[in-house]
């Protein structure tokens, strides 16, 4: 079906005819959900095994722009939720998808974020199979917000958590730090700055399985999202009742974004990631974690980045190049508004 | 834990200390979600069931005033989502709940809506286990939007769908109709009418429950939002290929709602319902269903509107009190924006 429209009108959200030709062209065209009524009815044989558990998460996107390098709203939306899922030791299966769309939108732009998100999608092994949509006068939203929620299935006997962290577990991740909030400065074109960077966002649920197989006693994971490595890390000691060192020398950081970084007065410890994975191991599985992460699309930069310990005057501390030491305390106000 | 501040700030959506101040401050003071990970770990024996199915939906919400006689958008978010499940034949079990907040609004309101959403919960038999917050720039929302999704169990071999209506099936409805976009609309304040009227912005599935006891063979059942009944009532009409006549004197509307259209010349078919349910029984099990909804809290202005015929010329037509007949389209063009 072709809409007449170019642009989204308060009709499109008003639960009449217009609504269901947005709803049909737009959306049901690409999602495929199974069934047309107002929720999706399903069963999977894995969520009905003794011992298994339902993991359930949400996550609103506002980020501006809605395009950027590396991605757009919409495969961030389904990222993130899956990233959420597949953390926490999930396997994920299904997500909705309720979208608040300003009035006076492109359809071509909501075409091409469902385009991403199925694709998306598709690359996590995920289904899309429920959702909304409304539509808010001029002004009232920024383009278009969406709401990702998403239902995964936790084999029995997996038991991921911050407070399985002991003193001496090695902390690692899977790649270059804070290329997500790093572009979406460089696109936001305030800065005048202009870098070949591309946002990190991608889906973790490969990556995660890899690391579970190779280290069975993984004690927990994290996606650092906003606040960065650093807030993450923060929540996790704190958490567990230990402390955690960085070593400075470990960090993996693209040159683009230290350099930025150091023109703006930035830490990268802080910037936004939207597929950068943070977990500990104990120590003798360590680098079967690392190796088995190398091996995947999502963790070919992984690395070592130092350590749990003892709970100690402060939560993470970073040990610098020269030998010093560091605070690294969670982030305080707010680095870049709107980022994911 | 109480915050300094008295209004919500960029800052609160950073990912940082401010962020999680206001998180526990203002919501998992009130949720109280099981663990604190960034996804809810469930179970349920009746989703182990065999033949039980999982029901999946969402929704975001964006009623403008956010507050108004009867309810707010929080309690708008709860019942809606509950109202998917349960008009599905689902039992819900588990809500998301996800805010979209501008820079600015007050933490008061916040609080207020809180409370509401957990009061709304505990009535519907519901939990609010996972959620999630964004701030957003001053102006690029309209004080806060919520999105909630919704998780329930379908029992085996339950299965409610618009297809099963057969020629002869009965239409009821629970109650007045159009009193949540009559009291959105007075409450607006735009049209300068001083109406006591109350949004009817409730949980049905109780009801629900109570129409499956009496009438084990319903065939499915809606609950007439956006768009109003008319345009529920061709959705499942087109569904189910058959006709459905209304009889107009039957149509159970309250003085003041329709004094109110007859002065801005609308028509009650198309105004937003929040707690109103049609749903289609056969003829024999009509007046068992109508007594079992009038037993309810919902459903005392119960009663039968109409019924299933062959399909016709056209999916809905009303039989007027001076015995004519119009069609009932669905809504075109938008009636009112932002009523849920």
């Amino acid at each position: 079906m072709t809409l007449r429209e170019e642009r989204v009108t308060l009709a499109h959200g008003g639960g009449g005819k217009a609504m269901r030709e947005l709803i049909e062209s737009v959306f049901l065209s690409v999602f495929a959900p199974p069934g047309m009524e107002d929720q999706a009815r399903l069963t999977e044989a894995a969520l009905q095994e003794p011992g298994a558990r339902l993991a359930f998460t949400t996550d609103s996107f506002v980020v501006t722009p809605v395009e950027f390098p590396g991605g757009d709203i919409g495969k961030l939306a389904v990222c993130g939720t899956v990233n959420d899922l597949a953390v926490g030791g999930a396997r994920p299966l299904w997500l909705s998808a309720s979208f608040i769309i300003e009035e006076g939108c492109e359809i071509a732009l909501l075409r091409r974020l469902v385009a991403s998100m199925a694709a998306e999608a598709a690359v996590a092994g995920v289904r899309i199979v429920t959702g909304d949509t409304k539509v808010v006068n001029r002004g009232a939203c920024d383009q278009v917000y969406i709401t990702t929620s998403g239902i995964g299935v936790i084999a029995p006997g997996r038991d991921l958590d911050a407070r399985r962290i002991r003193p001496g577990d090695v902390a690692l991740v899977n790649g270059v730090l804070g290329d997500h909030g790093a572009t979406i400065l460089a696109a936001r074109g305030d800065m005048m700055l202009s870098a070949d960077l591309q946002s990190d966002c991608q889906s973790l649920g490969a990556l995660m399985e890899a690391v579970l197989r190779a280290a069975p006693d993984t004690r927990c994971a994290r996606d650092a999202t906003r606040g960065g490595l650093a807030s993450t890390l923060n929540e996790l000691a704190e958490a567990a009742g230990v402390s955690v060192e960085l070593d400075e020398t470990a960090l993996p950081l693209r040159p683009e974004v230290k350099g930025m970084c150091e023109i703006l007065g930035l830490d990268p410890l802080y910037l936004a990631n939207e597929g950068t994975l943070v977990t500990f191991v104990p120590a003798d599985q360590a680098e079967a974690a690392l190796a088995a992460m190398r091996a995947t699309k999502a963790g070919q930069g992984a690395c070592i980045i130092g350590r749990a310990t003892e709970a100690g005057a402060v939560p993470v501390t970073l040990r610098t190049a020269f030998g010093g030491s560091r605070i690294v305390d969670m982030l305080v106000g707010e680095q870049l508004p709107r980022i994911c």
